[in-house]
């Protein structure tokens, strides 16, 4: 049977799978991310997916005709198959050929790369709740915020492929100072990092003689889990957390509505297992935060104060999302082939 | 020979010409636009329109043969050719069907209407110095900001065909009050009505020795255009003015890089008169606010602080850019036929 090679290089693991059509992942393996110090080529990266390939290959008991490859990378470019300067990869100051390399080991067969979070995205609209859908976003929350940004049933890439980068608007210019050197970005906000320095921030600022399980943790100790799990009990400090996030994010959503209008955002990563203690704040303050235009109206032509897109969970969190993206690449190449 | 209808409804004239595919204007006339109190239907204007046209037509030398009709109107969906809820048109309850009305008039002939900025942005592609880009930006400021986003080669309208509104991206979530009921957004800074209110601010903080145009003026009498002459002659208020516009200008920008990556900005309206009082400074905040990713590198890798994005003037500024951007959508609807 046909399948794609679908490829997902995260922070610490390259996870590799073989993906039917449908989506069924039929055999899936995983290699380890070179780090940064590794002194690791490009050249030799590609090598070892290839050994890595090889090994997940012969364990099936299926013969499979692999037909085309997708990647999802930081820092991927789709037009140019690169990865281009990505700072948790060897390659910070390089532009990594990644795609052309690949095309050296099978040739042949199309091999497209491209951000992970537009993969996601991809995945979202092939395999996951976005699908008939011609204009969503998919917000990755992780420990960053990432975004794929589809318009008109097409990914949004820009004249260089580095567009959807709705973590790095600028909510706040006087606000937190980001990674990227600037400062106020949806992302120092929204992301794991971001909910905890909030943390800090509501207990630096309020009077609560509530116990908390948020009071007792370092900094360097608390992670977004503790504070999840703390708001899933009720407790206050950490409900306030999640409700000013919820408020940050519904602003950098209403500016992302206003510029692409788009019919649902989905919530994927690691933060969307917080569920309803996210999206439901999140809602609350995008209806209040949407432009107009944006809003429902009723029969009389008045305008509700309820945002026209939608907030939904990934459909894809409890699978291999990022996995399915890449897969879901390699697929739709083979369409427009 | 074959010419199209291009109809540029504005705020008080409707602008009326017989474009060919060159970007000739044969032919051209105004009508009033009905005022929001006038109690014109939706019919009676499209009336009033065939009347003129019909005028415009029998003064013409050569035969021209009308192939298609673009119309550029405020609050115009494209999917559905209608205006809706317009604040300043009699129909502000109502979603008007223009381009069905229009279908009545002309049989046969396809009637295509978009927002008034959208259609800008389609005149620059076609007309204008955007030929041959396939991703940017078109900022129309006047009283207001609109603007028209092109991605990947074509606008984008998202799911209801309001996207690309970005004059109302909140850029400073506790600053000025916006008609649009919200606060921040980049029309309460950048635009003819923006500026005043700056000069005010600046007049209402600083510790100004030297004497300056500006202070003669009250709010009712000052005009963006006092602001650009007294700046033009180097008056250190209206220059200061101009830098803080800029700066909230540069701010937007960024985010709308951000999201959609545009090779280029092009500058249309009223307020681009200005020239380089405006787009000077501009372009220097956009290279301190551009995300890294948007800036150009040297051969090394190394980011350079300069945005990959140029600022531009429009070319369509001395030319009748609105109605030829709406003879633009009428060429580009027989293209797709």
């Amino acid at each position: 049977m046909q399948v794609v090679l679908g490829i997902d290089i995260g922070g610490t693991t390259t996870k590799i799978g073989l993906v039917d059509k449908a989506g069924n992942i039929l055999g899936e393996t995983v290699t380890p991310t070179p780090a940064n110090t590794s002194g690791i080529s490009p050249e030799g990266f590609v090598l070892q997916l290839h050994d890595a390939i090889a090994a997940l290959r012969s364990k099936l008991t299926e013969v499979c005709e692999v037909v085309s490859t997708g990647i999802g990378a930081p820092n991927g470019s789709y037009y140019k198959g690169t990865i281009e300067y990505a700072a948790n990869l060897p390659w910070q100051h390089e532009v990594a050929p990644i795609a052309q390399l690949f095309e050296k080991y099978y040739p042949g067969i199309p091999v497209k790369l491209t951000n992970d979070a537009k993969a996601a995205a991809l995945g979202e609209m092939i395999y996951g709740g976005a699908r008939g859908m011609r204009d969503f976003i998919v917000v990755t929350l992780g420990t960053g915020f990432g975004s794929g940004i589809v318009c008109g049933g097409a990914l949004l890439y820009g004249s260089d492929s580095f567009a959807g980068e709705l973590g790095h608007t600028i909510i706040n210019p006087n606000g937190r100072h980001c990674g990227c050197g600037r400062r106020g970005c949806l992302e120092t906000y929204v992301s794991a990092t971001g909910l905890k320095q909030t943390a800090f921030e509501v207990m630096s600022a309020r009077y609560f003689t509530e116990p908390s399980a948020l009071k007792r943790l370092s900094f360097l100790d608390m992670t977004a889990k503790d504070i999840a799990d703390a708001a899933a009990q009720g407790d206050s400090m950490a409900l306030e957390v999640f409700d000013k996030t919820a408020q940050m994010l519904a602003l950098g959503l209403a500016n992302a509505i206003a510029i692409t209008g788009p019919e649902a955002i989905f919530i994927y990563g690691g933060l969307a297992k917080s569920g309803d203690l996210l999206l439901a704040p999140t809602r609350k303050y995008l209806n209040e935060a949407a432009l107009k235009n944006f809003c429902k109206r009723d029969e009389k032509g008045n305008i509700l104060r309820e945002a026209k897109a939608q907030v939904l969970l990934s459909e894809l969190n409890d699978k291999n999302g990022a996995l399915l993206g890449a897969a879901a690449l390699a697929w739709e190449e083979m369409e427009k082939r």
